[in-house]
Formats: C-alpha cells, sequence, structure tokens
C-alpha cells in the first residue's frame, strides 16, 4: 500500500486495576489494515454507554484488554473509503454502532440479522482476524468495514444521530422484531438512556406508551417525551389494573435484585406478549426466578435482543429524521469523558451522554 | 324445566389425603345447570394426563376439591342439545379437552384465544358460576357449552381423537402459535405423552424434527414416529452441533432439577427461536435460573403456553384427520384408572393411556 499508515489517538485506560476504570489518559490507536470495503470516519461525537461502564469495571465477567479505548456511540465524516466500498464517500455523515465485525457467511449474516453472527466483532475490546484489538470512539477515528457504517439522514443533526447508533438500535429493534405499531400497546420498565429511546421510538411507530419508573424526579420529563402514561412503580399494586393489556415490554433494567417483581411485569402482558430484556446486567447477577406457570397464563415470552442490524439501524435513521425524534443528550467535551462516564455508572445522565471531539479540530 | 335432572357418575376420589391421591371410586356428578348453549355428551374414552396426577396429588399447590373426578381428553357422542346450539346435534361426534368456560367478553375471549380467559373454567375441579364443582371425564357424561366442544372429524377414530383433546391440543397451539411448517426446524425435548405428539404434528406440519430424548429405549419408537434426527442428551456436548440452528423448541419437561441444562437448549435456538415450555411442573419447581446473557446472543425467547383454543383445536383434527396422524395410545378399561394414572406418574405410558368407558354401555 502506498498510503502511509494512519494513526488515530484517544482517550483510553492503560491498567485493568478496577479501581482505575475511569482513569482516562491519551493514548495512540493503530487501526486495522485497511481492507477494500473499509471506511475511515473523523470522530465528532461519540455517546457513553452502560456497556462501557460493564467492559471497564470488568464486570460482565472478561478483564478488559488494555490500552483500551471505549465508546461505541460514534459520528463523523467519512475520510477516505476502500477500492471497493460503493455506499460512501468521503465527506458523508456516517454513524458506527457497536458492532463493528461479522463473518458475512452464517445462517444469521445471510439473512440479514448479523447483529446476531456467532463471529461478530464489538466496536471496542475484540479482536480483528489481524490480531488487532477494535478501539471504540472517545478517539479521533474509526475504521469499520462499510457494512458497519450507517448513513445520517439529512435533517439529523450529527449529535443527535450519535447514541441512536447503540441506545436508539438496541430498543429499535425489538419495537421492531416484535411488531410495534399503531394499535399496539408498549410499556418502558426504567428511564434512562434506553428507556427514553425505547418512548420516543415507540411513539413515533404510533404505539400507546406505558412508561414505568421509580423516579419522581423523571415524571415530568417523561411525559415531555410523549408517554401516553406514567406509571409510579412505588405503589405496590401498580401492575394489576394493566394485567393483560400490554403487548411488548421493553425492560431495561441492567441490575435485577432478587425480589424484582418479573411475574408482576409478565402478568401485564396481553396474550402472547413479549418481555423484552434489553439491558445487559453483570454476570452474576441473573433474571429473578421464573415459573413457567408465570409464563402459561397469557402464554407470554422472555425474550433477549442484541443491539440491531444495518437494515434497522437504516431505518430507524429515516424514521427519526422523517418524525423529528430528538434525544434528550447533555453535551461535555470529550476530554470530560471520565466525569461523563462515572454519571452513567450512577444514573445521573439525562439521558444520555455525548461526548464532543476535542483531541482534533475537524471543524 | 320439564327435564329430568340428568346426573352423572364417574372414578372419583373422595378424600384430599395425598397418600390416596389414586384411590378412585364409583360417585355420582350432578352436572351445572343445562344453559342453551350447552351439549351433553355420553362418554366413551378419556385420555389420561399429567395434569389429573398433578391435581390429584396437590402438586401445583391447591387441594383436589372432593369428591373429584378429574380426566379431560374426553370423546364422545352428543345426547342432549341447548335450544341455542347451532354446531352439533345428538349423535355427532365430539371432544372436550381441558377447558370448560371462559368468560366470552375480555380480549382474549374475544380475538379468539379464550384459553387465555383470566376467568377460564377447567374440566375438572373448578366452580361454574352456580356453584357446582366441574367434574372430568373419567365418568360417564359430561355437559358443556358449545365452545368447548369440537367436532370428531370423520376418518379419525373416537379413541384417537381423545388424547388429541388435551395433550395434542397442548402441542399443536404453540407449534401453530410460532410458525411451524416447511421450511422451519422443530426440537421436542422429553419423548412422553405431549412430546410425542409434538413429533407427529410438527411432521405433520411439514417441520423438520429433532427429537432429544434420555432413554435409549424409546429411540426405535422415535424414529416410527417420523422424527427426521433422534438425539441422545446423554452425550453432555449433544447440543453443540446445533447451536443457532433450531426455530421452535418445544419443551415437555415437567420436572426441573436445578443442573438442568435451559442455557444449552436455548443456544441450540436460530435467531429469534423460541423455546416454549408446555409442561407444568409442581409449584416448588421453577426453572433454572437465566441470565439476559443466555437470551442475547440469538435474540431468543423463553415462552408459554397454555392449552389450545378451539380455533386450534378444530384446525388440529382437520390436519389429523387429513394426514393420517395416529397417537401411540394405549388401552385400559376405565375401571384401571389407577393402574393408568399411577402410570402416568411413573413415566410408564408408551406414549399416552386411554380409559375405555365401562360404568355403562353407550354401543
Amino acid at each position: 500500500m502506498s498510503t502511509p499508515e494512519i494513526e488515530f489517538k484517544g482517550y483510553g485506560i492503560t491498567t485493568t486495576d478496577p479501581a482505575k476504570w475511569s482513569e482516562f489518559e491519551v493514548v495512540p490507536i493503530k487501526p486495522k489494515h485497511f481492507g477494500p470495503r473499509d471506511v475511515d470516519v473523523a470522530i465528532k461525537y461519540c455517546g457513553v454507554c452502560g456497556s462501557d461502564v460493564h467492559t471497564l469495571t470488568g464486570g460482565w465477567g472478561s478483564t478488559p484488554n488494555v490500552p483500551l479505548v471505549v465508546g461505541h456511540e460514534i459520528v463523523g465524516n467519512v475520510t477516505r473509503v476502500g477500492d471497493a466500498v460503493t455506499e460512501f464517500k468521503p465527506g458523508d455523515r456516517v454513524g458506527v454502532g457497536a458492532q463493528i465485525g461479522s463473518c458475512g457467511e452464517c445462517r444469521a449474516c445471510k439473512a440479514g440479522d448479523e447483529n446476531y453472527c456467532p463471529k461478530m466483532i464489538h466496536t471496542y475490546n475484540n479482536f480483528y482476524p489481524d490480531g488487532v484489538l477494535s478501539q471504540g470512539g472517545f478517539s479521533t477515528g474509526i475504521r469499520a468495514h462499510e457494512q458497519f457504517v450507517f448513513k445520517i439522514p439529512d435533517g439529523l443533526e450529527l449529535r443527535d444521530a450519535a447514541t441512536m447508533t447503540c441506545a436508539g438500535l438496541t430498543v429499535f429493534s425489538p419495537l421492531k422484531v416484535n411488531g410495534c405499531g399503531p394499535g399496539k400497546t408498549v410499556g418502558v420498565i426504567g428511564i434512562g438512556g434506553l428507556g427514553h429511546y425505547a418512548i420516543l421510538f415507540a411513539k413515533a411507530m404510533g404505539a400507546t406508551v406505558y412508561a414505568f419508573s421509580h423516579s419522581a424526579s423523571k415524571e415530568a420529563d417523561i411525559q415531555k417525551m410523549g408517554a401516553d402514561f406514567v406509571v409510579s412503580t412505588h405503589d405496590p399494586d401498580y401492575y394489576q389494573p394493566l394485567q393483560g393489556t400490554i403487548d411488548i415490554i421493553i425492560s431495561t433494567i441492567d441490575h435485577y435484585s432478587p425480589d424484582r417483581p418479573l411475574k408482576s411485569y409478565l402478568s401485564m402482558l396481553a396474550t402472547h406478549g413479549r418481555f423484552i430484556t434489553c439491558g445487559l446486567p453483570d454476570a452474576d447477577n441473573p433474571l429473578p426466578p421464573v415459573h413457567p406457570f408465570d409464563l402459561t397464563y397469557n402464554g407470554c415470552y422472555i425474550g433477549g435482543t442484541h443491539m440491531g442490524s444495518k437494515r434497522e439501524a437504516v431505518e430507524m435513521l429515516q424514521l427519526a429524521a422523517d418524525k423529528g425524534v430528538k434525544p434528550w443528550v447533555q453535551e461535555l467535551p470529550m476530554s470530560q469523558a471520565k466525569q461523563a462516564i462515572e454519571g452513567v455508572k450512577t444514573g445521573k445522565a439525562r439521558y444520555r451522554y455525548v461526548l464532543k471531539q476535542d483531541l482534533v479540530s475537524y471543524d
């Protein structure tokens, strides 16, 4: 290759000491080998996700590979495209989410469900086939196969699109898969980054939305987001009037105490309704016990979901542009990644942090 | 009413002593008040179900109301119809399954999913609105609202249809709901009464079938039933070659030891595949623990099901007649109900017992 090797740099951790999980310093990033279908992106914004916390703290049971730069809600502009890239050209406004590779050959990939490829590569902390560690978006740039790059439609601000590429897609995908639309009723449990998107997208898709929250302080916000009904879960009998009425529950719970009333949640589902767990708790924190009886009286389902496919990402971004979906984000300069990520861990985000590039100027 | 009050008689228990759960004696049965849409049925055969065992032993956490006659896989001939009955006439060959009442007004009933009506009345051990205890089919006759009576198509033997009305329908319904058909792959775990029907109906619906069994002694039978592949679960790694390949798993497990490899079962599911638990364990026997991660990598579901609707029953019986579905049943005279029900409890049935009427002669 005649092109000089490009390097990026980002805010990364350099030790696996869990006590220093949020101690970022600027580290160089060597991207994977540039392939014919790869795209380089100059990063302008990157959102901050609960996955970043779980990865850095080792909560999901694996130690981070260091130095590691996290962040997988990435938007920016294309700077370079490989010879075989057809979908993008330099200057295009694009996003990259939590997945950056798949095998392209398995049943899931062939069905357009590459987010369920068993050989998927996550945007950071995974290894590419060439042995390079994938590195995230708290950085100046990222290199990605075009399958994992999404064009941002006109009319959608880059800053708003950033957190859609993971938080938005993570709830849009199960809403889509499980039939959200006019005439359907959606419940959202836990109104944080994911939950606020579940309200916004379920409304944009035409559903009636019940939002369930423990935080009285969020109630006014939730109404402004467009939820039709706000249900306080402080009343222990809150679920009773709703039994048998909700088609899809999007649960963003990412920590289960053993007394979490999973059975009560399931009882709110209509016949064959689905309870979709979108949050991923730490490895030692399973779902509360379930008896088959809890699934019997309405023939309901407990389901999982993982990110979303490109097909779904493209549809979601267009829906957001068409319907004016506007996420509730707080902007900080990227050098304040520590404050942002600690805010995510302690539940301070209202409702998602977006870091603005400050390692270089791309304007 | 000018018609004299009809009484039936059946083999029932007369004490709630769990040690005497299978001590039947002949008891008189007072049916509910005869309504304009009711049908009386002279019972010719009644199958024996695991639910009978759970109810009589109190395993589901409630004490049986005595005297109690169980049995809810009922076939026979119509002997009398109410003034408003349009679907049946005396002499018709009919079946009655595990449900005998619903409200007719709720969301589930109006959608034709009366098997999910919150006010459902089970065929035995429930109370009708008039205060009469519902009594099952180890008896001379039963009275049922026509909604819960299914015509048996020509070409299907009464004896064969009996166990379809509960065991057959309990697996046909989730196969139908979850999209079983040509091009789909179905796994069946546990090849007893329900499991053998799951093989027969999944094949009749055009699917490819994997049967999972612990019993080497059943392997030849399972092949004769038509399963495409028989997988012995003695090999601890049996699930690995099947990961990501099965669309619907019908689980008939009705006792979970804590080390049951639920996670392994789920890993065999294709993207958005469904694990449907059709067995109903005792109340103190929940599903093994599940972590949201176990649902994530294929976006799969754990679902429940409860009996089936009339719509589904009619479709199933017609399919059985059209495709020549022939269940594997062992016939005993009804007076041997004790032997049959104890055989169900100890797993001796190959693969379902059918009791033939011997309290009266209807021939």
